[in-house]
């Protein structure tokens, strides 16, 4: 997932600021499970809501506006209930001539624990999509 | 309606992004209608549901980090569809010492024209709340 | 300019919030600048800011979760202290069941009045790649 | 610190979006800083800038739309160059009648690090004002 750094995005020190990142996370979330064939607007339609419980962040280096980042998050644990990510944020591309980083520099990495509920905030199985195997309804 | 401006609302010129005002102007019409004892949160469990159909603003002088502003709203005008307000935003409080402005200073004005629409977007009478009249129903 | 929808940039109507377009607008001018062979990092570390002086959004249908948007932004006039941008913001593409819009469907109009400052908030000429003509430098 | 969740703020599900809990925190730790008699602003202007280098929250309870919620924050830990906060959010009082969740319920628990830099991005002691101790100045 790219991303160009949006001059509302940044703060008075000219950098991203950090509460950014965990949207960036999400917007990765989103593309990593378009790749698996759906969407999450079509979880969501079907009744099966993703919410976050637990999110974790370590800044590296900072962005600044105008930069290319890329978002990698990757599948690091499933259980029939919660599913659990890690991100890598990498500088992609830097045309701010005021501060320079290596392209491919590590901005930060995060990790994310979300749970499935259902519309009304009741814990559901995961979907078979993200888990792999047998499909959503009541946990347990 | 009084809000100190976030750190994450400045931008890299030290300054409250121009994308900020038009939320601060929708926190002070929730503001003004719970002084007509309802609030939003109210009226769209209901059904009624308000959409900014338009919106402008002019930007007189910057709100910067920490300020405290005030913004006054007021309905402008009511139709059986739309209801229009106009905004004043003001600086009421500065305690950063690089720049200096004076309290009472007029930061920003605005103009919102809201419709009322029905969970399916269908356009709906505004609630009698609003209008001081018979209330709520489709249009026409 | 293309964005997909950020699923924090829709609010409880699951409509993209109206304050998210002023953002994108912004976007769309940061574009526009660069087709014309600068950024704006490059004209802001230069010296030369420009600001928001006036915001006028017409809103026309509900952009949702998901969708890929375009935003279309054109010079509409310019005289020595500022610029005048008008923007179309259309859906290129909708990937959620729960709501159909024709591709290409207009979503909003808007216009933006900018102005040059130097770092002190001093009106400036605009520069001269925005102004076809002699450059940067204070007014009258 | 309160604060009373904006409509921007939440997001198709109805709920505060996992993002907004980062820039309460923010805000809280504002609101501390200024008790001890001194602003973040100030702080700022004197070049010593505080960034975030470590964020992890735990969501217990979701935060909907008007709600009056409050954090509390705290400072756990303080090196020569890092100051870590404990955060609890609250919920302090709700209107929306769609919802129940009593007064006083714990929404999420953060923590942070902060690092002290100055405006090239060195890092820095942290001020006398944040250690208790002899003030700020070059690490090391």
């Amino acid at each position: 997932m790219r991303v160009r750094v949006r001059y509302s995005e940044c703060d008075p020190m000219g950098v991203a600021h950090h509460g950014v990142y965990p949207l960036w996370m999400e917007m990765a979330r989103t593309e990593l499970l378009r790749s698996l064939g759906v969407t999450y607007a079509q979880m969501e339609s079907s009744g099966d809501l993703l919410v976050v419980v637990s999110l974790a962040v370590e800044y590296k280096a900072s962005a600044i506006y105008d930069d290319e980042v890329g978002v990698r998050s990757r599948v690091t644990r499933v259980t029939p209930a919660r599913i659990e990510h890690a991100y890598e944020v990498r500088l992609l591309g830097r045309t701010n001539p005021m501060a320079s980083l290596h392209t491919g520099a590590l901005l930060a990495t995060g990790k994310t624990t979300l749970a499935c509920v259902d519309r009304g905030g009741r814990p559901q199985r995961l979907p078979a999509i993200l888990t792999g195997g047998a499909g959503a309804g009541p946990v347990g």
